[in-house]
């Protein structure tokens, strides 16, 4: 725990200490080799596709050095890199850390980072196999995850039609509420807080997503990672379609009176509200009868439906429709 | 160009343009998708095992925004990440990108940069298969490699055996003496400048690499990112062995009398001067026949021998010896 006698290659030793228990409980045989060589070798399984995604975390822009639970930033950065793997219906196999942070956060900070890391990567099957580490003045966080899918079977924003039903999951917005919570605490606060669950410990739908593209229901998938506002024209615009959700059906948070006049308006946190980890799905309308009404706890909630229209419209209640502007999480816009 | 108008969305498609002619040029087969879904999807080649590496590129730490030309940040980023694919005799099929910049660089900066990486990608036929870019004050670059060898035939840092020759491809110290030339100098540096071609413009070994392993030649291999004074100990640890370099064998740059007394030795440069990705492998005696004096114009010279005894020693021409002590690149000593 001494920093002045910690160098990189102590750093290493640590993390894959930290990290053997994920990679040896789980499908030992998918490595030939793990962290500490040049490079991790992982054996693909036969007659799939490699998925591959990376994420970043940064301190400042993603989490707070004095707000977030050093805990909840390890689970978080695996978790949010997971599930764009969902997004796609994959399996995930091993992930790679890159870890850049000051020297006084290689004792206390670092073991309860990893011990976050490590529940995410058991919980959720994915073994870390390898990373680089490196010092810097702030936390910098970037994750790679490798995931697997049948040949041809992913889920890609490209594939809805006009006519297809929307569909997200769960509800929306609570991952927002607990971001402003934390935000006007003064101090870090704990992890165990209800209203912050979503928001510090989200869980990616890996199940979910394996369901839906195995049933081969769904005909395009994302995830909602900077709120539906920014994320429905994206699989808008890559299937040249438009949409129009009904905002009545947007399953929303239930917020009490005082939240209410504290200036908290549930539709406002859904449709900017990031970090969701929700799937957003389109279905064809004979497939409808097949998606239930909840899977596995989860509900699953038909919002809108896809227009040959590229306009993405919001309905309102009373009849008025609206363009729906994306409003989510951008870190270009405004400068 | 204009700034202000820039939003994630706009720079996305920027680099997924700039990205185009090296995804298109190269394997088209290999991507069912590439940028702009959630994630990149790869078809793996029967009987390979997939390789996986990620490195950071980080301003302050690994190049410096105003004396590194923000194409060779382009080139080097990729390539020193290449570099490790390099060293396990590997064959690279994709990156992914992870830029992190500010708003002031997303024109002219990131134009270039983005050329230098096209050239690095085509170049050495890795195309850009997806990524994730944000706002930050400094510029952040993650780079992850994914690259392929047949099953069972990667080098390993973990095979050197006691009696094993010791290899080094080209010669070192060549970037380190970039390095402290570009560091004196009062502003950004030409890359057409021929002291800096290697720090600036590394060439990864690939196809050294995969002939290395091809003919089954070697027993162990590592790329030297942090000079041989870190890496060779680092060799052998993890095939827990010791090794004895002997200088007079190390090739060395030809330096100037006037170079020579600015304070530069080309022995030091050798053993603590990172960024060269020459590849360092060992050869059992009965292979040593194997290895020719060049490959493809590059030297291949032994250096030295694998020793059962663990330390890591440097053999003087005048017969003393002395423990290699690893004086490279270590961002986390001395803090």
């Amino acid at each position: 725990m001494n920093i002045r006698s910690q160098n990189e290659e102590a750093l290493l030793n640590r993390i894959r200490r930290a990290a053997q228990g994920t990679i040896e409980s789980s499908r030992p045989r998918t490595f030939s080799l793990g962290v500490g060589d040049d490079a991790a070798l992982f054996r693909p399984t036969t007659g799939h596709e490699t998925i591959l995604t990376c994420d970043w975390f940064l301190e400042g822009a993603h989490f707070l050095r004095q707000k977030h639970p050093a805990d909840a930033v390890g689970w978080k950065c695996l978790a949010r890199a997971l599930s764009d793997v969902a997004a796609m219906g994959g399996t995930p196999r091993c992930f790679l850390l890159s870890l850049a942070l000051p020297a006084s956060h290689t004792g206390r900070w670092l073991n309860r980072f990893l011990g976050g890391l490590r529940r995410a990567s058991r919980k959720f099957q994915c073994p870390l196999a390898g990373g680089d580490t490196t010092r810097n003045q702030k936390i910098l966080i970037n994750v790679t995850v490798i995931g697997e899918i049948p040949a041809g079977r992913a889920a890609l924003r490209s594939g809805a039609r006009p006519g297809d039903i929307l569909y997200v999951s769960g509800r929306l917005g609570e991952a927002e509420l607990g971001l402003r919570v934390l935000k006007e605490s003064r101090r870090t606060m704990r992890g165990s807080d209800r209203r912050l669950r979503k928001h510090l410990y989200p869980e990616p739908h890996l199940v979910l997503g394996q369901w839906l593209t195995k049933n081969r229901a769904v005909t395009a998938m994302l995830d909602i990672s900077d709120g539906l506002s920014s994320d429905l024209p994206r699989l808008c615009a890559a299937s040249r379609v438009g949409a129009r959700v009904h905002s009545a059906r947007v399953p929303l948070l239930l917020i009490s009176e005082a939240d209410r006049r504290r200036g908290f308006d549930p539709l406002q946190l859904a449709l900017q509200g990031g970090d969701d980890y929700e799937l957003l799905f389109t279905v064809s309308r004979r497939s409808m009868t097949r998606i239930p009404k909840s899977f596995q706890g989860v509900r699953l909630t038909a919002i809108g439906e896809i227009t040959r229209d590229p306009k993405v419209l919001l309905h309102r209640e009373d009849g008025s429709e609206q363009l729906l502007v994306p409003s989510g999480w951008d870190p270009f816009r405004q400068v």
